[in-house]
């Protein structure tokens, strides 16, 4: 089966602490520290809920994609993340069915992850992002 | 521990179809046949991926909260919601520390559920639902 599990939703936000606040209030515990992931411009707060992650993200300078949503749409829900053993693989299949990715490889995620979107129009008005963890990863 | 796993993210489409294509791309199948959620006004369409549902919501009716969505803002990412053991408990819970609800009471979901939305200002901008499955439910 190529997707494995959803492994995050992506949450935008202007600031980790107030959007940590619903989080910590249901009871989830954040996995590890704060991470930059420098090539998407953010910084990431990660909760943990059971097999899958809810990551906050906030801008970390003014040309991140981030910073535009937050800018155009504000606060919430961006993307959803769905977990791969093998993403070189998994982008040919979508491609010989026709899918388009914003990268044309698969580029660094947080905590070594590889990583790779789809297209909104591909994912009929969502973007769909597809994981790749490095062997033995819990998440 | 309040919050057992995610129980599913809703994606709001004009079309059930035209929605579900991305999903089927990726190998999810669907959980039984659509449903409809009267009280919501909504048609439902869900896709098993691990622990979690992909809920496709389509509207029903012209007064449905899901049309009002969808000409605001488009096709896209609508709420997530995080399945409980006991919502009347966890709703009193989160009341004591300060959250809102918009339904002051438990009402009817998809697929026997009890559900309660979350006011989107306690969940920082983006919609969150809290659902109680029947004794036994899969999903």
């Amino acid at each position: 089966m190529p997707v494995m599990h959803l492994d995050h939703v992506a949450i935008v936000t202007p600031d980790l602490d107030l959007g940590s606040a619903p989080y910590l209030a249901l009871g989830l515990q954040p996995e590890g520290p704060d991470e930059e992931v420098g090539t998407q411009g953010v910084r990431v707060r990660a909760f943990v809920v059971g097999e899958t992650l809810i990551e906050l993200l906030t801008p970390t300078r003014p040309d991140s994609p981030i910073a535009a949503f937050l800018e155009k749409r504000g606060p919430g829900l961006h993307h959803t993340a769905y977990r791969v053993d093998d993403l070189d693989a998994e982008m040919a299949r979508l491609r010989s069915e026709g899918a388009r990715f914003l990268n044309e490889a698969p580029t660094p995620g947080r905590a070594g992850t590889r990583v790779a979107f789809l297209h909104p129009k591909w994912g009929a008005g969502t973007l769909i992002e597809l994981v790749e963890h490095a062997p033995g990863a819990a998440h």
